[in-house]
């Protein structure tokens, strides 16, 4: 089996982004890439096939949401979550670390861990750094994340740098407790909205040697403008030998704004989420296709798609489908959704290997498909 | 454009089924058939490139549903339901006679038609035979049938007998009124559960000279019994060379036993509303995917079968997915139950062939897979 390693291929000279390849044990990812969400072991209405169509390579599942339902152990019995879903190509498990702050009820933070309540039932759980990495283990993504604690946006500086000094000191007892040479273990860069205590974090991660690095707590409520300031004031503090993934970000402005800063890997549940509620992203801008505009319409929802959705049903039939509340309307939206997304992440590594990042972000604008 | 036409292949030496073709301006179907059903222009959960992998050949849509929405109008300007749904191969629509009665409100039955509220919004509509053939020529399925009157069960024999002679008379409204060539327009064979009624219905209809005929009214709430007692009934009176449909019925025994009484086509939702319920059908009975003893069971839903849930999803991952109410659960468990039951037709068509369906049935029977 393949170790871990990154491969810098280049460094866009228009913007500095960059291209490169993840070697993982289920197979290489170009990046800068988008990682398709499968929150409970499933990008909600695709079947693995589904998402082969689409492009996706990589896709990320949910630490907490399968530690409640079905629960690792039973993801381990299967032969692990590759096995279980279906699903050969590489895996990236995020650590619960978020999901305990923003879903679980009447979290306590303790020094060791975080006592949370399911939100299924109301039991009581706590994680430890150690008992995430047993789960994270069990699960035997190709990827796994350290727990950390994320500061909600606004924080106050002496909140922000307690939590950041809290997952300095996790991330320790995670690379401790970690022994699956199968899998990566990233790091997670924190500090808020705050430049000097993400500096300060990017510096001590970078310092503990992680394969790659998460960027956490961002997009967190926070004006992408802040956003964007973060990523440009720790890309000179982050390893350049290593992969950089700005977690839960991908919406189109995102991928190409975070991409220009050197952002190496993305994942968002924007994509299929909004296309349950008959969302549709576009080059051109968001369509919702509920709307009455498109009732006679018999275009595809993207002109020019190369798409299932695309190359086979239009407008008025998908607008159909959500109207009467069919399940189709999902598959296909979803369909759409992930191919745009992976084919901007393309268009995104192609204008990298042209040197002409930025001259594709202001053709984006131009044209409305950064709204 | 091949006219319609029913070709008898031969008939079980064993049974008196009979094996045969339908050739329609969309492709040639082989008989016995089942129907996977597309209420709202979609089969649910089932994208056109599935239905085509499980092996459905043609599927029925609801001339009700459709024209309050979105419209047999906005269905003609797509191109016809073929280029609306995105579905090349045959299509068959009912005349909206059950959907009338069992969904819509405070409906009306007056000679010249029905009056009734719709189940969105309760709007007023009347539906006589004319306006039935407007809409289904609008919605241009390969197959259009009578609007019917469906009487309840049970019925008194004297407002069975008025249904069904209505029936009749609108029957010949329909002839009259139905203009495609490219269209098949068959009658409906009424009369409860009056053995003497069905076969006068039988006769009247086949001196009218149809295309092919329904049998409709059965599986309405009687007994199976009743029904295979009425289908024995009627049978000598069909004309041998055109296709019998007993419409609405499609479990597995009733599949098998229709075929045994000289049945060619079926329809039923049952494979996939159970399905959403996490409901599978299998050769050894229903499996309740659902249920705790599934929670560790690594075998897929039914030992052998070829579909793409089973050669690629362990049971406990798709008790997962149904307990996680994923949208997954639904398609995958769809997939399977239509996969297997266009298989039994397979072995039913086969059996015929071999002058075996008696044989066949017996197998089934042993194995529970009737139940």
């Amino acid at each position: 089996m393949q170790p871990f390693t990154y491969e810098l291929i280049k460094t866009c000279k228009q913007s500095g982004a960059r291209l490169g390849v993840l070697h993982t044990p289920h197979g290489d990812i170009e990046t800068p890439c988008y990682m398709p969400v499968g929150t409970q072991a499933t990008v909600k209405a695709m079947t693995p096939r589904d998402l082969r169509d689409v492009g996706a390579n990589i896709i990320l599942s949910n630490t907490y949401h399968l530690y409640l339902r079905p629960g690792h152990e039973l993801v381990r019995e299967a032969g692990g979550l590759h096995a279980f879903m279906g699903w050969e190509r590489p895996i990236l498990t995020d650590s619960g670390g978020y999901q305990v702050f923003s879903l679980g009820d009447s979290n306590r933070i303790l020094e060791d861990g975080v006592e949370f309540r399911s939100h299924h039932d109301g039991s009581r759980h706590f994680f430890t750094p150690e008992k995430v990495m047993e789960i994270e283990q069990a699960l035997g993504a190709d990827i796994a994340m350290c727990f950390d604690e994320c500061a909600p946006y606004p924080s106050e500086r002496e909140y922000a740098r307690a939590a950041m000094e809290r997952t300095h000191r996790w991330a320790a007892r995670c690379k401790a407790a970690h022994t699956r040479t199968d899998q990566a273990l990233f790091g997670i860069v924190q500090g808020g909205a705050y430049a000097d205590l993400r500096v300060e974090s990017a510096k001590t991660l970078a310092d503990m040697d992680f394969i790659g690095y998460g960027i956490g707590g961002l997009s967190v409520g926070e004006p992408k403008e802040v956003m964007y300031d973060m990523l440009e004031t720790i890309m000179p503090h982050m390893p350049a030998d290593r992969p950089r993934y700005l977690m839960g970000v991908g919406s189109p402005d995102c991928l190409i704004e975070g991409a220009v800063r050197g952002v190496d890997m993305f994942d968002c549940v924007l994509q299929t989420r909004i296309a349950r509620n008959g969302l549709a992203l576009t080059k051109y801008g968001r369509r919702m296709l509920r709307n009455n505009e498109f009732a006679h319409d018999f275009a595809p929802i993207e002109e020019g798609c190369g798409c299932y959705a695309c190359k086979n049903f239009t407008r008025a039939y998908i607008r159909h489908l959500v109207k009467a509340k069919e399940i189709l309307a999902a598959q296909l939206i979803t369909t759409h959704n992930l191919y745009f997304s992976l084919r901007l992440m393309e268009e995104i590594r192609q204008a990298i290997r042209d040197d002409r990042l930025l001259d594709l972000r202001r053709e984006w604008q131009e044209r409305g498909g950064m709204e």
